[in-house]
């Protein structure tokens, strides 16, 4: 091609490549490799032996119906469904779409709401995923400052004060990505009475919510929200299989039928198949059951990552404890950075997502995230070695470094 | 939701729910309505017996691997089944792209290259579907004369004189949705000759390629590219089953690597099962043997339908002869209203779609589109009855209207 630049759209002709994305692609099959980088669930979660007879069934009773188009907000046969599965059997069908994942739900939302400029916060640090697919639009991301009991209520006054106007705000509320925290009931009503105060909308994504490994569910914002505020993401990529690709998205309007003629302009609908796949999977068999399977698997998992990270890591290295999800988050010395040990790991056959690509303004280098869903656990155990092995070499090299005096 | 309209994004603001949309939702499973509406396949068309053991078989043997995350760009496996089914084993498989349908290649395409403003130009009248799509980046359009050979290639050279900058051009040269027409040889060569000489992408839609009743192929515009023009896509929407929203684009650099960040950000990936299932199904098939055992259906309804048209159609009206595809196009009278004729049919329970949308610039409101492939034979000739009846009675109304002097 031998087009100018300008023959791209302004946003595109800046986008890159992800860094993180392409050592996803060369660290995957790599014989011995120990990935603690992805976000994918265990593929011993799939309830595999079950869905081949449920799917040929599914043709075979429902015909032609499966296989032709349907209507853009998805079919109501699954959004019934997925009320039930929620135990929120008053959101009206009219106010839920099937999407094609939540990454089509984040997308469509940004693009309903989000112009270039605007400014939109987030915890700190947030899911890679979303300031990806927000930045599409160009807006100016705020990062509100969260702790292990959420997001700080005087950070988000502050930045809210400062900016009026901001249009939406991004949140994780249950075992976060990339962080494993989950916001406590307490900072949840704070937020609200917070948000309520402002005509900003609030996006709670909860792909983790259901995989609790201990303690009792937390009220989401949904359920605290009383003006409407907040616009509620929900998924099955985690808790049944990412590769059907069915989400949901509730709003209200004027945002619900802005994503619906978003969605047509984007991809028409979802599969029409894989909703019903779907449908026909949570009507014949029960769902919540195969959670409670694998919760305990994920458990032991997390368990055996907190316990070796415990043993084998130097003073001057944290760690978050998640009650759940996929998830932790370590804080190296502020002189380290993640990057450099990510190359030295993946000498060591150890892979890992370094921390500063979830700040959608930079910095934070000294940080990282560790899965612990999709490996057994004595390769759990052997990958945390390999990395504290390489962790205690990047600070003894960065302590020389700093002894040596700068050449003039 | 008490948001001020400023909460929206300056694209959604403006954006109103499809005319076409409701009345296609509202004409939707009424007893007794003929519709010539809808531009579905016939369910006749989807091999169902044998779907629901493949479907099975696919989950049976490659197991996790169907139901895991993907990567963004599609599964080579099917990749490659494309390459094979197209006849066009030399497009790199890092060239090529699934999407979740057509629509999908078509937005994503545009969010790559198009910004407000930007001139884009199309064939007029255009799918209505790519309008949509499109105008959520708040593109001009200018509409190139078509006739019955193609685009004008006067036209275009005058339209690409008076726009040097224009981005983009929207095509189907196959059996074009809405008008039905094909573009010969001649003009296709025509065409690229003038693209050769600018800095212009050329997207190239073909739904409906393989649907053709006589004659033999005429070359595509992407055979005839020497200079990377061209962006081709392709779907088994039509020519398998919509339902599982599997379509692909093939693109070069710099667009190809753009349109694989944007799919990241909107939907991460085309279903991974959707994806293997069509590939499963190309595998064990022949899918040239089911479209030509599907052609015969399809040309005697619209044999049936241009026999009904040539008898029923009171002078004045025109129409279109496709030699395949899904549709044909009908221009009344100038002074008759096909919104107005419209309301009349629905009395009469028979549908079509009103041209005047297919028009990104408006006007041309005594244009009508006709499916003839998803009803029986007698169903269309019932409905073409009604539609005449309902034409001449226009006709004679607005005979009327223009004899009664106006009103002072």
């Amino acid at each position: 091609m031998t087009f100018p630049d300008d023959h791209l759209s302004r946003t595109t002709r800046s986008m890159g490549v992800s860094f993180i994305r392409e050592m996803l692609k060369a660290t995957k099959g790599v014989k011995g490799m120990i990935s603690l980088a992805g976000g994918l669930p265990s593929p011993e979660s799939f309830p595999s032996g079950i869905l081949g007879g449920l799917f040929k069934e599914v043709v075979e009773t429902d015909g032609a119906d499966v296989l032709q188009y349907g209507p853009t907000e998805g079919d109501d046969v699954l959004k019934r469904a997925i009320n039930i599965h929620e135990g929120e059997a008053d959101v009206p069908l009219d106010r839920l779409i099937i999407t094609e994942g939540s990454t089509n739900a984040i997308y469509l939302f940004a693009r309903s709401v989000i112009d270039p400029g605007d400014v939109v916060l987030c915890e700190s640090p947030t899911y890679l995923g979303a300031i990806s697919s927000w930045n599409v639009m160009r807006p100016r991301w705020v990062e509100v400052p969260t702790d292990d009991e959420g997001m700080d209520p005087a950070g988000l006054e502050a930045a809210l004060a400062e900016h009026p106007n901001a249009k939406a705000i991004y949140v994780i509320p249950n075992f976060q990505n990339p962080s494993g925290r989950t916001w406590s009931l307490e900072r949840r009503r704070r937020f609200m009475e917070i948000v309520e105060r402002h005509d900003v909308h609030v996006v709670e994504d909860n792909p983790y919510g259901e995989l609790r490994f201990e303690g009792t569910p937390i009220a989401s914002l949904k359920s605290l929200d009383r003006r409407g505020r907040v616009i509620a993401l929900g998924t099955f990529s985690k808790v049944f299989c990412p590769g059907l690709r069915i989400a949901w998205i509730a709003a209200e309007n004027p945002v619900y039928e802005k994503l619906v003629i978003l969605k047509q302009g984007a991809d028409l609908q979802t599969s029409t198949l894989g909703q019903l796949q779907v449908n026909r999977y949570l009507e014949e068999n029960d769902l919540d059951a195969d959670i409670a399977r694998i919760i305990p698997v994920y458990r032991e998992r997390r368990d055996a990552m907190l316990a070796a990270l415990d043993a084998e890591m130097p003073a001057g290295v944290h760690f978050t404890r998640p009650s759940g999800g996929l998830f932790l988050w370590m804080t190296l010395p502020e002189r380290l950075n993640a990057r450099t040990l990510l190359d030295e790991c993946v000498r060591q056959n150890v892979a890992f997502v370094p921390g500063g690509a979830f700040y959608p303004n930079g910095g934070h280098e000294n940080t990282l995230r560790l899965n612990y869903s999709n490996m057994p656990i004595e390769r759990i155990q052997e990958g945390v070695r390999r990395l504290a092995r390489a962790v205690v070499k990047e600070m003894e090299r960065s302590e020389t470094l700093e002894e040596v005096p700068a050449t003039p």
